[in-house]
């Protein structure tokens, strides 16, 4: 039974960690860490991790960036993994988690979904195969109508993982209609499609002469970042210094 | 039991015509039409329409635009329905069309498939119920590498018989890559995916608040066409003078 | 802008409903019935419908079987329509709403979803068209792993709604590894995924010769109740006594 | 540039697999064996193995279980790799393609779809990720009417190769209509649906809390046998005496 610091633990992501933790068998919530103490959690809140006096193999940071500096002095101090997920942080910072990273196992991920960074694996180990056979490969996104920037990060970080593995021969093309030309081998058509309160689906797409593969990752809340969160802390117990990220988790 | 004549018998769609017409019990091909007799079809084939003593109900035609002439005045003047499914008309042709169809009825549409024409109908009565509740409408087709325009003739058209259904308030969005704002409720975003062999696939998109209504089509070969065909010669058999399309053989 | 009453405002889907009205223009919430007064919906609030004052064009309610009777008396004497959502009536309930329904408008419904309530209709707009020319007939339908019964209701009404647009000629079947038999043109394949949180999704597949056309339901959310319940009322404010269903409030 | 002799090559496979080859830069067919000789296939055609004196890497094998015996004597007598597509075989012929894999390469498999074969290895990868989240596992194939057994075999090797990965753990459910229950974590429910003239559609979903991952898989045509073949000829050209699989073929 991993035990573990819920670091931010009444903001929203630490209330739904909290709740999937409870139904975990393998991980223990055994010490929360908020400034606002509001809610029955079921383990002992502290106001700042110093307070803290509760043994713990992992920390787990749903908080706000300008408490990521006390945490990573926390982290790097008892020598205890952080699975750092808060975003936005600035550049002095990042530095701050590369030195930490000396001290102690730091991950930190673009995206923490297990599915996403599992895809982001086997489309690698699919377009090795059917890319060499000549399959063409798109990808399709569907966000909701509020969603400023298109296409997605998340696509683009599939077409990034795809492109890694095959030498960046792919260009990507987001528009079809202003030219008048077949399709090029060497390039990946992204689509991105708005509406409604769609959550975030993404379609990897491998066609081929008479044969369609398709890679689907479909999200329906922001409870997956949560789920994936807790089983980065479960891989991250117990490991010795060093910087991982959520593909380090994807193990077969 | 419907009598029809397959004028251009032996061409490619005249022949799969020919197969799907020995599988349908409410029609028979009674003779073909075709300057090449070399196939063995089960009915008496003749080098030109006036060669033909056979009594029909109706006439479908797959043959060239050349032979488009000599069809339309032996319709008129036998006074025997024609599915017109032979493409490239000139302006000429056209008129001569409309002129045909005052003596006899003529059925010619963009698309023959009965799929795509029920879709058409069908996206219309959803856009009048969802669009009203507030449902953004996004098409997303799917073609074979070597098709040069985009997007499809078939998702403009389902994009236009959707808009004509509301007040033709809606404008068509290729790309959204290139802006950074939210989506516009009276937007159609249309985006085309290309790769591999794929003959044809449509997705009418209704999103709305945590719900998602979606009209898909698939066309695994051109052999939908030859069925539509026959579905429009079984109903336009009988009618009296005038111009017909797919919508008018979609009856509920 | 019609005026509604929420009874049971203060519940799960009566707090969604008045979310969701705040943001609609054509509809607005003017008094709320719960027991409970706990929060601030920006609309007055009486612990009984015969507390309330305010003038309304019609009832929109989710609160308990229990209150059911109250509301029927009150909807009767005041002759305001009453959109009646709340399931597991009795069978004098069930009476009571007849007697009702002679007095005002009572609109009743299984599923209160706007979209799978379009889809009721269409399908069988569809399988008027396409079961005649030969297309197969299958539904699939997937839900979480909690559910407990197989297929789903929804499933069901979507088959009885096909089936009874063709003579009820239709028979199901619910699985094909037990026997060793080519499909029957007149069975409705019905099979049922279940898997993790999905809320509910329903694909109605219409398979032909080369072509396959497939209308699908996502519910993300009990929002869409909500969001039908709301359109209901806007449909039903006004109307004179009588029983109404979703399927009136779809008109195309 | 990979020789190849096409053994069948006027059978219908070999005819696919000839046209496929014409267009691959990276293999080429230096001569066919049939009995008959009744096409232009650019290459020369001889009646049997031993009539044949042209040089090559790899011999493709799509002919008739009959002679299947001649061409495994003479792959090992000429240590000529073997892709034996053709089905069918006896037992004795079994123990026969033992013996020839210690003379020479014989690659044999199930199913020659690339796509298939490089799913059969990544739904296993998933599993172990996903399960172990877990993740509930499920399998929907869909495929033609006139398809007599269900599931189809490519749905129980994708089973099978999940559950191979996951020590056995889960056992297969066909039907949820019998029983009122919740569904069981170590359980693969497998849908099979029927209708038109469907070739042959495998998704294999890891449904999790609000996140679903699906591996789907379209095939359009049994041209994508003969694609596998190819590609499995590339990889056995060279190889010394053994037995090989489709799943060797997949190289990451």
């Amino acid at each position: 039974m991993v035990k573990m610091i819920m670091h931010g633990c009444n903001g929203a992501m630490g209330q739904v960690i909290t709740a999937l933790a409870a139904e975990d068998r393998d991980i223990e919530i055994v010490a929360g860490i908020d400034l606002y103490d509001c809610r029955d959690n079921g383990y002992p809140v502290f106001a700042a991790l110093e307070d803290c006096n509760v043994q713990a193999d992992v920390i787990v940071d749903f908080a706000s960036a300008k408490a990521v500096d006390g945490l990573l002095s926390y982290g790097s101090v008892h020598q205890i993994p952080v699975v750092l997920c808060t975003t936005g942080l600035s550049e002095e910072q990042i530095k701050h988690v590369e030195e930490a990273s000396e001290k102690t196992a730091i991950l930190r991920s673009a995206n923490m979904s297990l599915g996403v960074n599992l895809l982001m694996r086997l489309v690698q180990d699919a377009a090795r195969v059917l890319a060499g056979a000549g399959f063409d490969i798109e990808i399709v996104e569907k966000h909701h109508n509020q969603k400023m920037d298109a296409p997605s990060g998340t696509a683009l970080a599939l077409a990034d993982s795809i492109n890694g593995a095959m030498d960046n021969q792919y260009s990507y093309i987001y528009d079809r209609s202003s030219r008048r030309q077949k399709r090029d081998g060497k390039e990946i058509g992204i689509s991105a499609v708005r509406g409604g309160s769609i959550v975030g689906e993404h379609d990897v797409i491998f066609a081929g002469k008479d044969e369609v593969v398709t890679f689907s990752h479909r999200a329906y809340s922001k409870a997956i970042f949560a789920k994936g969160a807790l089983e980065a802390a479960k891989f991250l117990a117990g490991k010795g210094p060093g910087r991982y990220t959520m593909a380090d988790v994807i193990q077969f």
